[in-house]
């Protein structure tokens, strides 16, 4: 079955879908001076620093090596690019946009890396881990100086509001991580739970890029809100469908195992659909209570995919999506306003 | 042998050495104020979220207890000390000093609860540590929550300045620590690496203290910087008298297993004396080979202080403290003066 059918989207949905590269297209000169700054984040200079110091730091070049690793390793920059677009409405300033892009970037770095030590996972878009190549040690020691740096680049922005939302915004990621985390392996958890936890872990990266970007333009505080809320929803409907993808993906496009949710016993959207369907004998049941971990694992994938519930995640995913365009009314008709619309289909149809 | 005679330090010194609540005496209050401060962050509130999605983060509690067991752990608070005392030579506003106060202590806490988990230490302070009790991924968790408090914490002081200092320290800190665990069980290493690494690791963060205490205070520039050098010198003695504690201490006043370094793979300057004084035939050359761990660093353990090596270290590590006194000279005479020269000493006469 070909992958649209599968998913429930209608036939005229796949002619909608854009490239990323042609919905970047209002920003894509600046996204690249934001691959210019990761990359010199990359370098791990100290330019604070005595020069004797500086020169100490950087002599082994492990850090250097461990960065690029991490800041250059095929992520899709989402997140910067929706700073850029939500900054295109008003006051367009590079000077405080550019690091504010390059702080929501690495922070997300961070916590992949930090997930994938905490996960002990071998594998992400396609390529070794830091956890799989250095160990836990440098993942978490790589994740703090990561975080520190997104710390210091907002600090550039020299607007205080952003600078705590950006605190508070990782308190909110950490917290929905330790909610994930003390819920693994457990079958008792309710939709509005999974929906938190997502918010919590996903969403308010999204919002806080949407948001920072409005304000660093200096956008009136409606549409501040509209953007921040665009970027809620488009959020959770990125993660929904992460974790269909978990299911019905294949390893080359999702670049990591199938079904690696159900293996570290994270409960998502079609697992929590697949134990309502089926109460009684059900494989993530016997899963999560540790039985036959492959053959389960194998058989909820095959369950979920010839079922309709994947196409009911793209439905509720799909209705995320639907209310982040209708946010955008409110925001002046202009080219990042189409952007950021396509951009919502976009996270519908991708297929990584 | 009596301690202090080990240790090598002069009869009168003794007398001089200052129980931390004397030192404290003139920030008593204050420092009580942090400590409610701290409580407060254990209650993991979110004033600034809807009522609704705070109250769904903070039902399980689960994060209160984690917040709560890492922030009330018997630690020293010797750096919100250093903040409050170096915020009182010149403008002393605690609606400043305060956060900054609690920000270096969180970001203390967040710093060991990570090093437990990449060391996987079961104890500290006495106490089984958050990687012992909950596991390595609710430690890293933790551990990011906590950075990012102590952004939001930094925020509120809403100086630009320390904001970036606070940023800047912890991306030295863990350069440091990934130094340290790119150098583990590594034999080839200078005094000087030494040095850098436990400036980094160590003594940036108490840097950080004063440096952040004066700027808040708005000390002149030259006061800065010698408040600055003064926690730079006590952070390096501080950082040299654990790394000697960690053979000449007891499991009792330490609170963790002596030798926990060399188990650990981390060649400090008793280690690199032993070294240099037995260059053949040496126990921690043989550790680091991976012969017989727990044998030889009970010998390694038992050579060090049978040798004068102790009193070596101690020597390096009052000089340190010896120029921090030198570096007060320049300030006020007041009773914070003496509390800092009075903490220069206590930093070496500790046993804990």
């Amino acid at each position: 079955m070909d992958f649209y059918t599968h998913i429930g989207l209608p036939e005229s949905w796949e002619r909608r879908i854009l490239e990323l590269g042609k919905i970047y297209e209002p920003i894509q000169e600046d996204l690249v001076k934001v691959e210019a700054k990761l990359r010199s984040i990359s370098e791990a200079a100290f330019p604070w620093l005595p020069k004797r110091l500086a020169y100490s730091l950087k002599r082994s070049g492990q850090l250097a090596k461990l960065l690029g690793y991490s800041l250059n390793s095929g992520g899709k920059r989402i997140r910067p690019a929706l700073v850029l677009l939500s900054g295109k409405f008003y006051n367009y300033n590079l000077d405080y946009l550019l690091p504010m892009a390059a702080a929501v970037e690495v922070t997300h770095a961070a916590t992949l890396v930090h997930d994938d030590a905490i996960d002990n996972s071998p594998i992400r878009w396609g390529k070794a881990t830091i956890y799989r190549v250095w160990g836990e040690d440098k993942a978490v020691l790589l994740g703090d100086y990561l975080f520190a740096k997104a710390g210091e680049l907002v600090a550039t922005t020299q607007n205080l509001q952003v600078i705590k939302l950006l605190a508070q915004t990782l308190q909110i990621i950490s917290t929905g991580e330790l909610s994930q985390s003390f819920d693994a392996f457990n079958l008792k958890q309710t939709r509005q739970r999974y929906l938190q936890r997502i918010s919590n872990k996903t969403a308010s990266l999204f919002s806080l890029a949407t948001e920072s970007g409005a304000i660093l333009s200096q956008a009136p505080e409606k549409s501040v809100k509209a953007l921040k809320e665009y970027s809620h929803n488009i959020g959770i409907a990125f993660q929904i469908v992460d974790d269909v993808l978990d299911f019905i993906g294949t390893e080359e496009e999702i670049g990591k195992p199938v079904g690696s949710d159900l293996a570290q016993g994270t409960l998502t959207l079609p697992a929590m659909l697949l134990l309502e369907r089926y109460p009684e004998d059900n494989p993530v049941k016997k899963l999560f209570q540790n039985q036959d971990k492959q053959k389960n694992i194998k058989l909820a994938i095959e369950l979920v995919c010839n079922s309709p519930i994947v196409q009911e995640c793209y439905q509720v995913a799909s209705d995320y999506c639907a209310k982040a365009r209708r946010n955008l009314d409110l925001l002046p008709d202009n080219a990042s306003r189409q952007a950021l619309a396509g951009l919502a289909d976009y996270v519908i149809a991708r297929k990584r």
